[in-house]
């Protein structure tokens, strides 16, 4: 297996970040971050992304505690730096973190298949 | 928003799994669970699959102590329940479960776009 930080090409970048929200039953906060993943989707270097909330399924195994699920895939490492530096993940941060209590974030890289 | 346990049509069932292995540093146990999410790749009602390992970036928010990511995109939460009855996922649990310690799993389900 190649070294993690230089990967060879043909690889897909996960980034799944996962949004607590200081106050998850006000229907405010939630369309409030909501508007702002739906602005941050923009960002050019995302290949795909979804924008998730826990499912039915509920097994001691699943965590389902968070707010939102936000999925992005990236062709490289290189695109997601270049999504963490854009100007609106910059506009994300300065206008909606004060919704989240925490984020719990997953970056993992492996081939495409 | 319609109930979660009754999904419009048009939706995308993502399912994360972080597996921590007993030995992270045992090659072999390593290699052998990636025999076994390989196999498991083949069900038929996976829409797309990506193995992972932690990538390079680390940050305080990344969680990063996980041997592999396992994410699976499915069509609908029953693609997702029939995944989860394959005989392929059976025989993964008998046959690979004895080598990690703990699974997380994020399930959630959002819009396709």
């Amino acid at each position: 297996m190649e070294t993690l930080s230089n990967p060879a090409p043909g690889q897909l970048f996960v980034h799944h970040v996962m949004f607590y929200l200081k106050n998850p039953k006000s229907e405010a906060d939630r369309a409030k971050l909501l508007e702002g993943l739906n602005k941050m989707a923009k960002i050019p270097t995302i290949r795909m992304v979804h924008i998730g909330t826990p499912a039915a399924t509920n097994r001691d195994v699943i965590e389902r505690s968070y707010t939102y699920s936000w999925l992005c895939l990236f062709d490289s490492p290189a695109d997601e730096e270049a999504y963490q530096k854009h100007p609106i993940h910059d506009d994300f941060r300065n206008n909606y973190a004060s919704l989240w209590d925490k984020v719990v974030i997953y970056d993992s890289i492996g081939p495409k298949r």
